[in-house]
């Protein structure tokens, strides 16, 4: 390993530095960590790995938090390690996730902004390890930050000891991509969190740090997991282009212009392959405000539609993150990483106006959206910051494909097997069959739109049924509460939601 | 009908006086009414009761826009006459609901800080008249809104004409009462929302207008009707109990002091006295940042027991309005009256913290609420504010007596029949019965603790017996979906959720 000591440029810690494996045998059955990463981007690495190989000798349990989802298949061992007590707030690992179901280890979804509100006001368990991952310390007692900011700030304040990755992998460039701000209490010391404009800086390049607290530095060199996104396909491009229209038309309505409004886009290949829609569009000086900058976000930076991009993360495929890394000075002055409090921000989201694109698992007639919950029970990966996003957005899009698993599910559905967005915060919906705007619509208004805009041709018949017989019930939101999982109950007992005649025909 | 022109300051305006009915004549089929009025305090009375009369001689349909509720019948009298289109963002009038419910009119249920947003981006269809109810008119061109700002100011700012209701059965003692703010359109324009702490005022004493677009001033002498305030009783004691208890183990933990955070409480009997059960506690120098300003405010204010409060309005009972609007001097420096915009700002309640109260319809074993459909579908209400300030606040609880129609409702069930608040966004639900502190738990330990803490003891070992049987499906959020609605399904088949055999033991 090399051990460069010009990256911890504060010579009092040099006397810090210990082996991943030392660290790692500082934590105690029952504690809690905190751990940097978000999206697969500048997660703690070596110790969380220490940690499983100590898992082979000795029985233990601790609670793990993070800003998202981690890469280097950290949650993946730790879940198969089986010293997972808890985990929060989001994962993104079909091994993790296997645990979660089978109720191996519990798992907390949360809004992305609110962890941090907790672990200030004590409502979570006390942080007894942050563990981030950081590119350099600074002189003057600041933690430099590699390819996330997630939770880190938070972590690293109100941990009770702080463990130290320095990643010789990551560029030391970063040092000023980061604007790193913690708001106080809630309550009258906490003041506005000043952000107006995308790229407006607020904080410090890295993270303020009580150096009594500092148990350990580790030197690590590892790269992030590259990014899993699949390219886009014929559906996601039907997607973006109905995307397309509708922002075409909220132009031609004057409610914006081809500036548009700054955008958001979950993770995911969906809302990657929309904003890939963009380049050849006529929208331009675009800017960015999102949780994780993808591919696609650097695509649209290369192509001069993007002007500016504010996230929380950049996470790339393999071979974005060569091209991007290797000419990080061509980026540098169109970024900045924040803290997933900050990107999040209800406050700053309203403020900025965004325009807001989520993946939906399914969503059902009267426009509820399910995010997380496959047949309303096993967990995918989470809320992630869609609720922080859809809740306050200008505009809150969601988007899915009409069907899945070669057309035997629906994704819109009478009735959503689990509610992660309720009607009141989606705005528009979008498969590749059309698109619904749902805006100052009552719930039969909505209906009719969604099944006529939104449903594949194959269940769009089914649904009208479901919807005409429920209307006889009356209602402001028509249910046949009998039937109103019937599609999801059907797919559990014949492999799918069509009706049998439906099939035949 | 007293013409006191004094109350019309600016002497201009004069000319524009009319009587209601003419007012009302300028109304036609297909436009959009912006009206006054928040939890039946300081609605548009006289032209909204004239555009009544005239529907029994003409044909034509309207759509309605509000703050929220409103008080004199009017929403029965609107619906009976059937001239509604469309109504939004709230209701709480027995006879519109179930014209709403048949599908007579259309009603678009919003979370209450988001219809401003939606008028100033030219969502919904542009408001055709303001009608706005006002003590006065300043010298310098503001309208002085009477017992409620709700909507108010935005109406009056985006609507192509204003037609204002002088009521001179309203003190114009209440200059000065109000703290009008509207924000500026979402992107570069808009600055933080500068509200700091409860009390801070950041607006004008009244709604800024442009002199031209008013069309008439109506003089009107009518009284705000008194609120519906059923008085506590044993169980909702109980539920007040449980409330400061919870409250109490908070302040053992160090997360609150005896002065707690400010307080919201939503409308209704239940929040009323859980309020009212704060009179003779431990607690002191409270105070209040809500939507309505209920009679247990004014009782706490009276018992020293309140320092401040900022509301939206005051609704009040026959004699509670006798007594403060009597005194109104002693009260005056103890309140602000805001738009519902800023009392019901993501942004605001983030920064200050709340303790936020609100009634739930039903709940969950996962802790998700249903707010507004009975079964699922019937409107009752709406979601209100409870949806700003539920994911928002600091703590956020709903309350709700654990059975219903002498027990043959559970307000507990497996699947709450409609999603207003999702599993994300409720922190405490409390019933007599008991409390369950939800936060930083998984679903799984949270369905153990309502069914244990929260359940009526007649339904428990049902819920129990679907929680088993849902675990040993697995999930992360373990469900029967062919059972999640049985509750509800055999209570519409036999008049009760309450399994045979259990009504027989």
């Amino acid at each position: 390993m090399l051990k460069n000591l010009n990256r911890v440029k504060n010579s009092k810690l040099h006397d810090l530095i210990v082996s991943a494996e030392e660290a790692a045998s500082w934590i105690q059955d029952g504690m809690t960590l905190g751990l940097s990463g978000f999206t697969r981007a500048g997660d703690a690495k070596a110790v969380p790995l220490a940690l499983v190989e100590r898992a082979k000798k000795e029985t233990f349990k601790v609670n793990i938090f993070t800003g998202a989802s981690v890469g280097s298949d950290i949650d993946k061992l730790l879940s198969e390690a089986g010293i997972i007590n808890k985990r929060l707030p989001f994962q993104a690992d079909a091994t993790m996730r296997k645990h979660i179901n089978a109720g191996d280890h519990l798992f907390v979804d949360q809004h992305l902004s609110h962890t941090s509100e907790l672990i200030r006001n004590g409502v979570l368990p006390t942080v007894d390890f942050a563990i981030v991952e950081a590119v350099s310390i600074t002189e003057d007692g600041m933690i430099i930050p590699t390819t996330s900011v997630g939770n880190s700030a938070t972590f690293v304040t109100h941990a009770n000891n702080i463990v130290i990755e320095i990643n010789v992998a990551q560029l030391e460039e970063f040092e000023g991509l980061h604007d790193v701000y913690e708001p106080a209490p809630q309550g009258e010391n906490r003041k506005p969190i000043p952000v107006s404009s995308v790229g407006e800086r607020i904080g410090t390049i890295g993270i303020p740090f009580d150096a009594s607290k500092v148990k350990g530095i580790v030197f690590t060199k590892y790269t992030d997991s590259p990014s899993t996104i699949v390219p886009p396909d014929e559906e996601t491009k039907e997607m973006a282009d109905h995307l397309l229209a509708f922002l075409r038309e909220e132009v031609k309505a004057g409610r914006l212009t081809e500036k548009l409004a700054p955008i958001q886009a979950g993770i995911g290949s969906v809302a990657n392959a929309v904003l890939h829609g963009m380049i050849d569009s006529e929208f331009k000086n675009l800017e960015v405000y999102s949780e994780v900058l993808q591919d696609s976000v650097f695509d649209l930076i290369d192509a001069g539609k993007v002007d500016f991009a504010s996230g929380c993360s950049i996470t790339l495929s393999d071979e974005k993150m060569k091209q991007v890394f290797d000419n990080f000075d061509q980026y540098r002055d169109k970024l900045v990483l924040r803290p997933q409090e900050i990107t999040n921000h209800p406050e700053v989201i309203r403020r900025l106006g965004l325009i807001s694109i989520n993946t939906a698992l399914e969503f059902d007639i009267y426009g509820n959206v399910n995010s997380t919950h496959v047949c309303g029970t096993k967990m995918m990966n989470g809320i992630g910051g869609s609720g922080d996003f859809a809740r306050n957005a200008k505009v809150a899009i969601f988007v899915t494909k009409s069907i899945a698993k070669g057309g035997n599910v629906s994704s819109i559905v009478p009735f959503v097997s689990h509610v992660d967005h309720t009607e009141h915060d989606v705005d528009v919906v979008v498969t590749e069959q059309g698109y619904a705007d749902l805006r100052g619509l009552a719930p039969r208004e909505r209906a009719s739109l969604i099944i006529n805009n939104c449903v594949h041709p194959m269940y769009r018949d089914q649904l009208s049924s479901y919807f005409v017989e429920a209307l006889s019930r009356g209602g402001q939101t028509p249910h046949i509460l009998e039937k109103a999982f019937s599609f999801h109950t059907k797919f559990a007992e014949t492999g799918t939601m069509l009706d049998k005649e439906e099939s035949l025909a």
